[in-house]
C-alpha cells in the first residue's frame, strides 16, 4: 500500500456518518500535520458516506470542489471525521466534513470543517481552460531535497513528495526571493502514486508558501481553502503554479493552479492565509 | 430606512442563535431570489450572533470570508437563518451560517449553507493589490436601465442597483458577447445608500453572468461562492470586475474583483456556477 493511501485510510463503525483515522508525523509541516492531507482525509470519509448511502446518486465519485476553515492545527494521532449529506442532486452531491482530535483535557477539539461537493469528472467536455505555464522539465529544476537540512527538519511533509521548483521561483531558498509573489513546480508523490481528483486537494496546498517569494518566511498558516476540481488527472508529473496578488492587514490570498501531464487544468484553488510581517 | 437594509433586516427571538426574516420579491433575479442578497443576510446574522456573545472580540465587526453552497434556490417569503459560532480566534472569529424555508409540503427545505469568518478591517496596512482595470467614467458607460424590458422584467434584482457595463464588455446585450469572458461595470445600491464590507458580498455576486459575454445566456446557478473582503470601501460608486477561464463539463468559474471609489480593491470572489451549453 503506497504511504499516501496509507495516511488517509479511514475506519468506519456502526454510525455511517463517522469515520477514525490517525495523522502520522511523517506528514507534519512546521507544528501542524499539513491542512492538504487533512483536507484530502475529509473528502476521503465524505466519498466513502455517499458511496455507502443507499439514496445517493452513485457517479458522484469525485470532489469537485471544497471549501474548508482551519480552526486549530491539527497533531499526530486518533482523529474523528464526521459527515453529513446535505443534499444529492442531479449535478452535485454536496455534504458537510468536520474533524476532530482529543485536546489535552480529554475534550474533542474540532481542527477543521469544510463543505464540499463531489460530482461526476469522466468524460468531460472542456471548452475554455488556462494554459500550463512555460517551465523547464524537472531534471532541470531545484529539488526540495537541495533545501537546508534545517529547513527539511521542519517540512517531513516535504519527504513525502517529490517536488522540483521552476529555478526562476526558487531564488527565496538562496535568500533571493524574486518579490514577484511566484513559485512553480513539479510535483508527484514520493511513493509513486499516481494522482487522482482527491489528492489534487493535496497538491493544490503541497508547494512552500508563495509568501517566501515575497520575502516573508514566517509561519502561514491557511485560515480558508477553497479549491475546484476540474478534471480527472493523467498519471504523471503535476505542474503547480502559485501567485498572490494581495497582501495586507496580517493576511494575504494565495491562488494555485494545477495541470497534468497532458497539459490540462485539473485544479485550481485560493487560499486564504494568515502572514507576520517583518517589524 | 434604505431598501437594502430593509431587506436584510432581520429579528432576533430568545434562540441567541435563530433569526427570522423576509426575502422580497424585489430582489428576484429569474425564479431565484438573489444569491448575494442571501449570502448577506446570513452574514448579517452571523455578525448580529457574534455582537451578542459576551465571550466574543467585539472587534470583530467585518466578514473577512464567505464559502456559500447553494442547495436549493430561495423564494419571496419568509425564512429563518441558524448561526453557530465554531471559533472565537485572535485574527478571526469563525461561524456557520443555515438559511432555510418552508417548504410546500411544510417541511423546512435548506437554501444555502456557509461557513464565514469575521474580522476588523479597520486601519489595513495594504502592502499589495491588484490595480482597477481602465474603465469610461459612470455617465459614458452602459445604464442596465437600457436592457430589453422583457430581460428586465425576469431580473426585479436589476431595479435595486444602478449598474453601468463598460461598453467594450455589453456587446452581450445586443446579441454580439466578446467570448473573451469578461464583464465589467460601476455599481451602486440605487437607494443611495453607500456600501459596507456585508453589502460588497452581494456586489461581489450583483452582475449579468460573466457566461453572457461567451453567448451562453442560459440560467447560471451558483453552486458555490467564495468571497473574501480586503478592506472596508469607501463611499460612492464600486468598481467590479468579471472575468472566467474554465468552462467545462457543465459549469465554470466566475472570479469577481471589486474596487471602491478611491482605487483600492475591496474584495474579490470565484464562484462555481453551472451552466447549459447551446445544443
Amino acid at each position: 500500500m503506497s504511504e499516501y493511501d496509507d495516511a488517509t485510510r479511514l475506519e468506519a463503525g456502526e454510525d455511517p456518518a463517522r469515520r477514525h483515522g490517525t495523522f502520522h508525523e511523517e506528514w507534519m509541516i512546521g507544528n501542524a500535520v499539513n491542512g492538504g492531507l487533512v483536507m484530502t482525509t475529509a473528502l476521503q470519509a465524505l466519498g466513502e458516506h455517499l458511496a455507502a448511502d443507499p439514496t445517493e446518486t452513485t457517479e458522484h465519485v469525485n470532489p469537485v470542489v471544497l471549501s474548508a476553515y482551519f480552526m486549530t492545527a491539527s497533531q499526530p494521532g486518533p482523529f474523528t471525521v464526521t459527515t453529513e449529506i446535505m443534499r444529492c442532486g442531479r449535478r452535485l452531491s454536496t455534504g458537510q466534513m468536520t474533524i476532530h482530535q482529543t485536546g489535552d483535557d480529554g475534550q474533542p477539539v474540532e481542527r477543521m470543517r469544510a463543505i464540499g461537493s463531489f460530482g461526476d469528472l469522466a468524460d468531460l467536455d472542456v471548452q475554455r481552460q488556462a494554459s500550463p505555464p512555460e517551465m523547464p522539465p524537472p531534471e532541470e529544476c531545484v529539488s526540495a531535497e537541495q533545501a537546508p537540512p534545517d529547513f527539511l527538519a521542519n517540512a517531513k511533509f516535504l519527504e513525502r513528495l517529490d517536488l522540483r521548483l521552476d529555478p526562476r521561483t526558487a531564488g527565496w531558498a538562496v535568500g533571493k526571493p524574486s518579490m514577484r509573489g511566484v513559485m512553480r513546480g513539479w510535483l508527484r508523490l514520493r511513493d509513486g502514486r499516481e494522482p487522482d481528483t482527491t489528492m489534487l486537494m493535496m497538491a493544490l496546498d503541497a508547494l512552500p508558501p508563495v509568501a517566501f517569494d515575497l520575502g516573508l518566511f514566517g509561519w502561514t498558516p491557511t485560515l480558508e481553502f477553497t479549491g475546484h476540481v476540474r478534471r480527472r488527472p493523467a498519471p504523471g508529473w503535476l505542474q503547480v503554479s502559485l501567485g498572490s496578488e494581495t497582501l495586507g492587514g496580517g493576511m494575504m490570498e494565495e491562488d494555485a493552479l494545477i495541470w497534468d501531464s497532458t497539459g490540462n487544468l485539473v485544479a485550481q484553488s485560493r487560499q486564504l492565509c494568515g502572514v507576520r510581517l517583518p517589524r
